[in-house]
């Protein structure tokens, strides 16, 4: 474990002179702060799958200088292991799709290369491309997500804007800046007051863990609330919008993201309080035509049955809380129905979750 | 800590040569089964706040035995003491109807004794009352709500019923059978096959810590979720049934129950799934025109921020979540209103959530 004394250090960074990829090994947050090094397919693979990274786009990023790693080790031959090593990193988790667009992307790119020689410079070009239109996408998306935190604000006079949020699509989920956090981040740079409302986020308390970690980090006033407790918070007008992040969305406008979102869009929409998800077009799967298609991962019992924390000697451990005899499910994702959003945050804009509005700011000759 | 071998005790019992109560401490549910004595008004408070009791029945029958050790300590008199021992006793937890209930019964029954002398003994006799009408009512509960999974079943041709429940509505709520859970032990009783995914409910996680032990004890199968889960498994048609219980129900059917009680009632009523109620009368809170007027207890932040269990040497011990700088805010209750239940399963059969449903079957004159 490489605990680091960097007070905010990037999620995910290219190491030139260690020919490594540097990450934030997530599961220890927001208790540890450690940085590993990433060097193979495979170190890249159990990043992916142990969730040491986790979020749609961060997610895609890792997995692009996975197919780097591929490239560099066959020699740029475009051999079998090549095109192995590309399904394995595809398959290290199901649900959000910038996983495959990412290793598909770099594939394409590296077999461009003029010759074989160059292949492993142009994956790693494709990797690091992936990187920054991630950010950039990311600053776009908070951009115009912050017009709706500032009309909110105004009518405020002065009050914070509530914001409601589920899971983390934060900067932790990102290269930078989140996706549903960037308008958060973007307004309070601006002076905008806001407080986010943060959902734990059960099983893996994402919510509780990240979320509230990373913005304390930077500053911005938040509470940690239950997964239950969002309802009840937008029956007593104490939510003014929602925001959250996807980690696959239909061309019909279909959000998949982290399980529970789905009850509070239906929350959100029983007291008409808006229902945002912020995403880039890298999280937009045009092949699928609705949520209902989109697997669902199911992830180990144990993430419900132990919970992982700081215990009262302030160790590392984890505490058991269901009796032995009680079988478990663990369902990763839901689908909230198109008709519960009120928009979707694109880097491209604002636009309704419907496939003629997305088809309008993404044409099929410019995705 | 008084552990017992019990395999299955009373959640409360009037221990007569111990001139004691006698009650499961279930804060160390399901790990420690711990059976306390309560001999005063103090420790009666004290189980109630801490939440070594809780349901709403079972809170009401403590809280009898409460009234009952004032009279006995004011030796029959019924002066400032008795008065504020009742008062301090209503005070413990505020959004629980049967806890003011109870005592007050308790109180008007003393009074009507002939004389000082016999008012301690006419005290404990409401108390005996009380328990003895909540576990007719559990009953009663079981078997008018036995018929909807009954129906169920009837439909499904021995595939089993999924019933979902949120929190602790079980027999450890009650004296036993439960509300929620009375149809559903009555109906395993019968053979009929029911399969109940219970929430975690956190933040104190009653469900996998109480729902899921006391299933286990009786042999019924089920599986522990999160919170975020329920509306998931309705949209995949795997939830059949919706039965919680209610701390508080308004005269016009608001329920006021566990936080997160209304997500799911949202989700129901999305995915045409019944959501029914079970309650014995001495839920309804007949002074109260609507669930918005309850007052909603908020507990420590604590509860969210230290989870406790079996640490991974098997002790018990609790884990920190959240970076020590998050505010938490942890609201117990909230209102799920009359139009997302599909009926109220009462002592006196099935009903409308509706104040002209639950009057006739509750008239003025025979409450």
């Amino acid at each position: 474990m490489n605990e680091t004394t960097e007070l905010d250090p990037p999620t995910i960074v290219w190491d030139d002179q260690g020919a490594c990829l540097r990450v934030i090994d997530q599961r220890w947050l927001p208790h540890r702060l450690v940085v590993e090094r990433l060097r193979s397919v495979d170190q890249v693979v159990v990043a992916i799958r142990q969730m040491w990274v986790r979020g749609a786009p961060l997610i895609g990023a890792t997995a692009a200088y996975g197919a780097y790693f591929a490239w560099q080790n066959s020699g740029g031959r475009d051999d079998a292991a090549v095109a192995a090593a590309a399904l394995k990193i595809k398959a290290a988790r199901p649900t959000a799709i910038n996983l495959a667009w990412a290793v598909d992307h770099v594939m394409r790119q590296a077999r461009e290369a003029s010759s074989e020689g160059d292949r492993a410079a142009a994956a790693l070009r494709a990797a690091h491309d992936i990187v920054a239109a991630e950010l950039e996408r990311s600053q776009r998306i908070g951009e115009h997500g912050l017009t709706l935190i500032a009309d909110i604000a105004a009518r405020k006079h002065g009050e914070p804007v509530n914001v409601l949020t589920h899971c983390n699509a934060g900067r932790l989920a990102t290269i930078d800046l989140g996706t549903a956090t960037a308008p958060i981040y973007l307004a309070t740079g601006r002076g905008i007051l806001v407080h986010v409302w943060v959902d734990e986020t059960r099983p893996r308390n994402q919510g509780a863990g990240l979320t509230a970690w990373e913005l304390s980090r930077r500053g911005v006033p938040h509470t940690v609330i239950v997964d239950n407790a969002g309802g009840h918070l937008m029956q007593k007008g104490l939510v003014d919008l929602v925001i959250v992040g996807t980690d696959r969305t239909t061309r019909n406008g279909d959000v998949v993201n982290k399980i529970g979102t789905y009850l509070k869009a239906l929350a959100a929409h029983d007291n008409g309080v808006p229902f945002y998800v912020a995403l880039p077009s890298s999280s937009i799967d045009w092949s699928m035509a609705t949520g209902g298609d989109v697997p669902i991962e199911t992830r180990d019992g144990s993430e419900i049955g132990r919970v992982f924390g700081l215990d009262e000697s302030g160790k590392p451990n984890s505490v058991q809380i269901i009796p032995p005899g009680s079988d478990v499910a663990n369902y990763a994702f839901d689908v909230t129905p198109a008709r519960y959003v009120t928009g979707l945050i694109t880097e491209r804009g604002i636009c309704d979750a419907t496939e003629q509005s997305l088809n309008a700011r993404f044409p099929v000759n410019d995705r």
